[in-house]
């Protein structure tokens, strides 16, 4: 299967500490799955310049493209911009085009374009800007690491800029089928299964709900004539 | 600060496909937060062996605990078991102890002991077993690694059996305050206070509500009056 990769570094001591439940992750692996580009690896660093620089360079090196989240604001301890330049060493500062659309953003809401908000125009150099339609401060793109903010609502944002420019593969499918039978009844047919449908995923996900014991079973590939014949044959086997 | 550190593991393709969405490393972080161990990094990876024991040896090496969640089931693509005695070097049998437990647990529930079930038997060599009181397959620590499953309530159970025999740090403490302004404008005096007071952490969360920016200013650090110090003064510069 040729389907590009991707990764995603989180970037925050608030997912860390447990002040904050992260909701990018999640988001960015489902629009990516519905792209055609397979999430394979996720990390959360604190906000620490050597441990986000280290991550960005064993994540870009290992697969086709870094995604990370968080660390682009105007505070002191948004420090992504700079890790990444080290990451790559390149250097950083402001640029012209961020620091004009920054300007007329503050100019329109009567605001200071003052220090702090300066910061958020301090881009690596060769990175091309990601657009910021909900609060104007840009991301960027360097090589094959897109950075885009931490808030929910302006992530989902630059996503949505961001995946339209990158090739994906065929969409990646999945049916399942949700059976009120614990795992370990039905882990055998089910691992029988997956043996015969070799270019398939299959998975198993245990929950338990008014104190009995479910399955989901998950069939994932490309090939939507395939899934059907695995699922045709799973509902004969369990169901 | 002299606290122990943590990273987490999370193991499975549902999280990184989109399908499901994590919340053990939020319940996780919270945990050892209040018992004094700072989480330091996450990872989330595939459901393949490689990765896992890659993972678990790079994390095992860096930090004092490593907590992973997943893959402990009967099924096929339960692998972390496996992968964990594979990064250790050692070997993985069914456990007499674990397949005494699980022998009565199906006993009393009036299900065969097939061999799927007995997969969850299965065992590195010099582990310790973590109890399950929801499902009793047990989970395991080897080394400095706690190996639990994935299923959220049976994750919490074990994290609360496992977390009271690891020494931890004084509490960590935070203060926050919410401010209905954005953090460009806030953010040169909050770097100052920060810089003042280098033995506290001051992170800073912007927000959109009803379009309009605010931010949670947060205050974290292990000695109440400082944090108290800090808040006043803080107070006066922001609110």
């Amino acid at each position: 299967m040729t389907h590009p990769t991707a990764a995603m570094l989180v970037i925050g001591d608030e997912i860390l500490s447990g002040r904050t439940r992260d909701s990018n992750l999640h988001h960015l692996a489902g629009e990516l799955t519905q792209h055609g580009i397979r999430l394979m690896e996720a990390r959360v660093v604190a906000d620490d310049h050597a441990d986000i620089a280290a991550a960005v360079n064993a994540l870009r090196a290992r697969w086709d493209h870094v995604f990370t989240s968080g660390g682009i604001g105007p505070t002191h301890d948004d420090i992504t911009a700079d890790a990444i330049a080290a990451a790559f060493g390149v250097g950083i500062s402001h640029r012209a085009d961020a620091m004009a659309l920054l300007q007329a953003h503050y100019d329109r809401a009567g605001l200071p374009f003052n220090e702090a908000r300066q910061r958020m125009a301090r881009i690596p150099d060769g990175a091309t800007l990601i657009d910021n339609p909900i609060s104007t401060a840009p991301g960027f793109t360097l090589g094959n690491v897109h950075v885009m903010a931490g808030v929910p609502n302006i992530f989902q944002a630059m996503v949505a800029s961001v995946l339209p420019g990158l090739t994906g593969g065929a969409p990646l499918l999945s049916q399942s089928l949700r059976v009120n039978r614990g795992e370990g009844e039905i882990a055998g047919p089910f691992g029988a299964l997956a043996a015969e449908f070799p270019d398939l995923s299959m998975g198993s996900y245990p929950f338990i709900q008014n104190g009995a014991h479910g399955t989901n079973l998950v069939i994932r590939g490309t090939d939507a004539g395939r899934i059907d014949a695995a699922m045709t044959r799973l509902c004969a086997l369990v169901a």
